[in-house]
């Protein structure tokens, strides 16, 4: 069965922690925004889509004070979680809207905000199966799909972006095989890419970062499937570092590469990829969950968490809305 | 000071156990072929000059018995030892070739031997340094190097082959810094690149091997350095799994792209690198060293440990005996 990333029970959001999987499925409970903000900074939960829709519960949580104060204070926190994502920002900026307009009139701060977070959620799952279907039309019958990082179901609220292609194709009895790179430092290829295609059945085969252009130079794969955290206005696409070097490998050998994307990741106020805010993580997390010392002490570390591929390396972004043409002119 | 990798002392071998580095700098001692062809398989020395450095030593340990079967048989352990290096079996071959020579006519077996070894390792700390004199001609005034793996003094019988432009720019006085890929999943480019880096007092700035296309995208580094296992008679390389896509990158961004290696690492008997047998590694590589499980149980691995370049995509071999074009012909 696909996993999910989150749900909301018992007046409480519930969260996956994905930094345990997958030697531990540990569900984290938070009963406030602060709680979720933390939870989001601390990776508990991540993917763009997964981010917006618990921070949609996060501003549901501050709306059960009935102060709308309460209610500002959280956004701003929420949305101060993360720097790139996109999706953060837009759902709280939905949230926040519906709480003013809500708080003008008089009316119920917590069930309108929480049946506006709920919406959102099922939104996200609506966005996936779309995305799904739209990408279903680019497979064959025996696909061989190359991915990285996650963008899985425990990206979103739903079964993924990129992989919801692969989901469906696997439950239409294709038969499908997923290549899922580790995505070091945080390994969430490894940790969660793996682990929710095992717990769904599909078949999949792990390979170190370093191994994917080899991969593609020997035509082991038929297309490149990722997601996306920013696509700027020009189709610059912000994404965990290490999509650009697939796009760069992917163009030399000519295998399309799909971005795949709810309407949501596009914004249309970034011109270009130069104008994404990229966020860098800490050195620590090159060295630390090993056993030993991986590097000398007191060096340098570049430590970008997302990279930008430019739209010309790019083959199509599948949507929730259709396939649209990147800059590489193959699209369908 | 610019460590080394190995030394002859006592009648021995002695290695740097270069799977402790960069916690433990304990010297492992080898008094025998046999111990010496283990050290070599599992990774206590490694890197394709070293390697043949090592299994020289071993062909004279052996020899010390002064009997020719006892170095027949030691010679097919030797180069059993790993599939893909080519220096391996071409120091194997003249010990060996060396010692039939000798056996025929009577004289003494170990002392020659071990005059041979003693040869071989300074013929290799001379290519070091005659690749590092060619290659400096192609470093500008502040050098901003991209290395992977390692490739440097830890890897040979010297200063290394990649990294000995920069060792010497570095001593010329250069504002040199070396970028250097983490290399999973056996960390040769974080543990020893590193480690030997900040030994000899060289800049040195880490990054997992996925950044590197965005760094070369940003423009962060002037040129590409790679060391070679193997280099086909069409110049395709055969070298550390990532490789490929640092050349794919590099081509895409119009950087140079340079191998460095000794003669001996090119090999006329294998057409092209469709014909380099490649080495795949152990699926617990993928996870060992951890403190959690990093993947799902029971999946795929793609584990290959070294990948082939096509020769289209390296702008020049930079070799002791002086600088070839490569196919994206833009050698000095």
């Amino acid at each position: 069965m696909i996993p999910r990333a989150l749900k909301f029970e018992e007046g409480a959001l519930w969260l996956l922690d994905q930094r345990r999987l997958p030697a531990k499925v540990l569900w984290i409970r938070c009963s406030d925004a602060l709680e979720v903000a933390r939870a989001i900074q601390s990776l508990v939960v991540r993917g763009a889509p997964a981010i917006g829709v618990a921070a949609a519960y996060g501003m549901a949580l501050a709306a059960q004070s009935g102060d709308i104060r309460t209610v500002r204070t959280s956004a701003a926190a929420l949305a101060a979680a993360r720097p790139t994502a996109v999706n953060l920002h837009w759902a709280v900026a939905r949230m926040k809207s519906r709480a003013e307009e809500l708080a003008e009139r008089g009316a119920d701060l917590a069930a309108g905000l929480l049946e506006l977070a709920l919406s959102i959620h099922s939104e996200d799952e609506e966005m996936c199966r779309a995305i799904g279907t739209h990408g279903l039309t680019l497979l064959g019958a025996r696909p061989r799909i190359l991915t990285h990082c996650n963008a899985g179901a425990l990206a979103t609220g739903g079964m993924g972006t990129a992989l919801a292609p692969a989901y469906l194709a696997h439950a239409e009895g294709r038969d499908v095989r997923v290549f899922a790179c580790e995505a070091r430092p945080v390994m969430q290829g490894s940790r969660l890419t793996t682990w929710e295609l095992s717990q769904a059945g599909v078949p999949v085969t792990l390979l170190v970062d370093a191994a994917a252009a080899f991969l593609l130079s020997r035509r082991e794969v038929d297309s490149v499937w990722v997601g996306a955290d920013r696509i700027a206005a020009n189709g610059d696409v912000a994404n965990k570092i290490g999509t650009h070097g697939l796009a760069c490998a992917a163009a030399r050998y000519d295998i399309p590469f799909y971005v795949a994307a709810p309407r949501s990741t596009f914004d249309p106020q970034t011109p270009t990829g130069d104008d994404i805010p990229i966020e860098f993580r800490l050195a620590a997390e090159l060295a630390e969950r090993f056993i030993e010392p991986v590097s000398a002490s007191d060096i340098d570390v570049w430590t970008p968490a997302f990279d930008v591929t430019p739209q010309s390396l790019i083959t199509a972004y599948v949507t929730d809305r259709g396939v649209l043409a990147g800059g590489r002119g193959q699209s369908a």
